[in-house]
């Protein structure tokens, strides 16, 4: 995966961008956030002038067995309904990927209807929506393997088009329960702060949520092993997110993370590998509150705070402009000599 | 300049924009400050479809008289200088604009250096640099009439051009000097607080930087009237930026504001008439210390927090794309019933 960072060749190439970055004709350090990004991109591309190529976005749709007991304000069929959706353009992710000119995969990881071949939809899912893990294991051991396979050929086929920017995003009707159960394992954090209301839930339905998600952790305990987490409360989408991340990680393309589902994976795949964070830009803060509690946890500043709570990959998506400025700064800005700019009081 | 809010005909535009996203295939305000924006853009336009029509830069350049004295990190030539470097195309806002389609033209609004006819320059400076308000008024009463009409005139060729979206910047070295002292005028605020280090003073810098401009205050005041203001302590380019902000609303055409100088601005045309707010959006928000000031005087919360510091409108460009995506959302996403989703548990 990603070498180690007391590299001395990585320490020179984080100097060498660093005085890159400082002769732009800007005060030092006056790009902020896009110079970090520049260098992130820069580090992980091996290059002084790193680019953002064929950015592709891998949109991971499962359902949840849990789904049916009522722990989301949208009926599980609205899972399939979004795939199809997402298949015409008509989805908010279809819209913005139009605009910033991203590709977009729609990857069925486990929902409870069958596709058949469709162009724009990769299949391989380990079954029809997960088990119900309020009486039983979400997957078994196998199906977890075949999940993060199918996350990583789905990476790893995008990077072969072209991709070194992977947008990732997620549908699935209740996975914010199983994001918020393994957010509990994984921290590892008390479960009630780390539920939310999801699509939308109202009072009530976000109390039941809580008294449903606390019985399934009675259930099934509060692994902290990251594949037995994932066993116990899936779902198939989130497996095939880790995969997605360390394959992106392994091929030194940048993995940009959505929101709290997203965050999951992520959490998932850091404590199976820490180093992965290094391909990591977590896009932005969502909403449900439990991510703010996933990116503590894991030392993460998001790019933007936009108050969504959509999925989809709707908030990665919005961070390819900013990472197309930032290589193109790094890339196409004049230094102080180029530009006859006095860098000082003389 | 702008309807009053309490039009019925702008009431029923505001129900029909929000009824329209609250049927599209999310979850009711789940995309967050992209929704915002849609409606902004929706109700400025007057239109349930509103576009992003030929995005334009103005970047306001001026020189001010009291930065010889010692209020910058950098040479006053720097702004001569950094004129040349953006129409040479070297500089972040000329990075940026390339990447995100948006035109851009720099207006010598007061620069120190006589520049004559140069493409993608607009001149009619009142002079070559404010005087120095550490001891007389900045400018005459004419003066400052002068650039308002400038700026008037920009913002109005750009908008006759096409343009819908103005991302308003700036150059001077010195002005947040300028910004500092009118934001103290007209927040009103205590000035101490209201200085920083600009393009990167150090403590010693940014000691005499408070201790002159205290000793600017006492010899010109306090005025809260914005034109007094502005005549006391400039710069030229802060008064040209109030003309086109004003241009801007009047035409119905949105002011993207970039930082701390553009927020003086915005702060002496929303104390001229409150209603200039309307079309007026707070890209982002600077690490100079006084724009949080501002921006909490005006009330508003700014989209990005990309601690950028550079000016040049390089945090109001940024805005852009996300300006398309929320013009995008309102235009080609699917309804529930479009996309035959349900929107309900049944």
């Amino acid at each position: 995966m990603l070498e180690n960072p007391r590299d001395p060749a990585h320490d020179a190439l984080r100097t060498a961008l660093q005085a890159k970055l400082d002769r732009k004709t800007k005060p030092v350090g006056s790009l902020g956030r896009l110079e970090q990004l520049a260098l992130q991109l820069g580090l992980l591309q091996g290059s002084l002038e790193p680019r953002v190529r064929r950015p592709t976005a891998l949109i991971f749709a499962g359902d949840h067995g849990a789904a049916r007991a009522g722990l989301s304000a949208f009926p599980q069929e609205v899972t399939a309904q979004m795939v199809e959706n997402f298949l015409a353009g008509g989805a908010a992710i279809c819209v913005l990927c139009r605009q910033f000119g991203v590709e977009l995969e729609v990857i069925d990881a486990g929902v409870a209807r069958e596709f058949g071949p469709r162009p724009g939809l990769r299949l391989g899912k380990p079954a029809a929506g997960t088990r119900d893990y309020l009486v039983e294991p979400a997957m078994e051991a196998a199906q977890l393997e075949q999940a993060l396979a199918l996350g990583e050929r789905a990476a790893e086929a995008a990077i072969a088009a072209g991709a070194n920017v992977l947008v990732l995003g997620e549908m699935g009707i209740g996975n914010t329960a199983s994001a918020a159960l393994l957010s509990a394992c994984l921290l590892p954090a008390p479960l009630e702060p780390l539920v939310g209301r999801g699509t939308g839930l109202d009072d009530a339905g976000l109390a039941r949520k809580r008294a449903l998600l606390a019985k399934a952790m009675d259930r099934g305990g509060r692994p902290s092993e990251p594949k037995q987490a994932l066993a116990q409360y899936g779902g198939f989408e989130i497996a095939a997110l880790v995969g997605a991340i360390r394959a992106a990680a392994r091929a030194r393309a940048l993995a940009v993370l959505d929101g709290f589902i997203v965050g999951a994976a992520a959490l998932a795949a850091a404590r199976l590998d820490p180093r992965v964070l290094d391909a990591c830009l977590f896009a932005h803060r969502s909403q449900e509150p439990g991510h703010t509690l996933q990116l503590a946890g894991l030392g993460a500043r998001p790019l933007l705070e936009l108050d969504l709570r959509l999925g989809e990959g709707s908030g990665a998506v919005l961070a390819v402009p900013l990472l197309r400025a930032a290589a193109g700064i790094l890339g196409e800005m004049a230094s102080f000599e180029q530009a006859g700019v006095s860098d000082k009081l003389e």
